[in-house]
């Protein structure tokens, strides 16, 4: 019942995350039934994005293709503490970090996580440019804070990384894990409160 | 901390209906992250939609504008019944009644319901393109179904219809209202089941 074009254009849009079939329809026929100029814009801004951004040549952030030397807004800042290199599995976490104010280092993107059952391994994951990265005697890196997330995949990969990355002599740390801020201790799940007190500290 | 060309993409999508800065950025992360295949062919579908797709020049459903006439499908269709005309305020809601497999006639898509608070009156309505379809000789309208949804601005906008078109000759109906199929008693709201009482049936 609708035009080929327009269904094409829901199966598009049906392959952005978390978007299924019924959003995609709802997406598609605001765009051909509200103003058109929204449609055009769009159309134009998804035709150049490939053009204009990629990914930071150093980290794997997106950054601006025009940008010098192909730097993220990150590595470009000289404000920001070369020694600290903070690994995260998607540019997501990176801003979920930034958002916290908590964190003044460079970070380093890995794109994915280990998942063997999905068939990601080992040598699928930028092993060597983070490698290239912390034996750069230019910019010494002394702390790799490994920030993939507390998942059975993050947890691989953060073991994988901490044994593949502690011979180059920076220290390797990893996130606290533990309730998080404003959680309630009886909707905790028992694995969060198990490594809540595996890890638990001295109180100054 | 996101290229500007980023950035303005995050704002366009934040337009889609439904979705806010969280779910526009979580999309465009994807689309320069992901297969740049998607944005790519994503771009090229919308930057071709207003070319593509348009409202039937007769009843305002979509349709594709290289069509006969730029009839929709089911203006086109010989076997649709063309002496009963639905009335509906969106194409979603065309799309719901053809889904339901009840009703073989053809329609008319207001586009918009009235709605005096934001300045939607009854000059807003493509009244008159309506009226010409009920006065057309070649094609006779026996019956309008009023099927604007049963919310305050779609009673409004179906009683504006009823008065407007009764003096045309057809007969003029409504959709029923009542307790939804499968629905519970015990949650269904009290104007609800005020309708189902008033407008209850004789069991044959």
């Amino acid at each position: 019942m609708l035009p080929d074009k327009l269904q094409a254009l829901v199966r598009l849009l049906a392959r952005l995350p978390g978007v299924g079939d019924k959003t995609a329809q709802r997406y598609a026929l605001f765009l051909c039934t509200a103003d058109p100029a929204i449609a055009r814009e769009l159309g134009l801004a998804l035709a150049g994005l490939e053009a204009e951004v990629g990914p930071c040549t150093r980290c794997g952030h997106v950054a601006d293709r025009s940008a010098a030397g192909g730097l993220c807004a990150i590595c470009a800042d000289p404000r920001r503490d070369g020694s600290v290199l903070c690994v995260v599995g998607r540019v997501q976490d990176l801003l979920s970090i930034e958002r916290s104010a908590a964190y003044r280092g460079r970070y380093f993107v890995l794109g994915r996580l280990l998942a063997p059952l999905e068939g990601i391994r080992a040598e699928d994951l930028p092993l060597e440019r983070l490698k290239a990265l912390l034996r750069d005697p230019a910019r010494p890196v002394t702390e790799v804070l490994l920030a993939t997330p507390p998942s059975v995949d993050g947890e691989a990969t953060a073991l994988l990384l901490a044994e593949e990355l502690r011979p180059l002599g920076a220290r390797v740390t990893r996130l606290a894990s533990g309730v998080p801020h404003g959680g309630d201790l009886e909707f905790a799940d028992p694995v969060t409160i198990g490594r809540a007190i595996a890890h638990r500290r001295g109180v100054e």
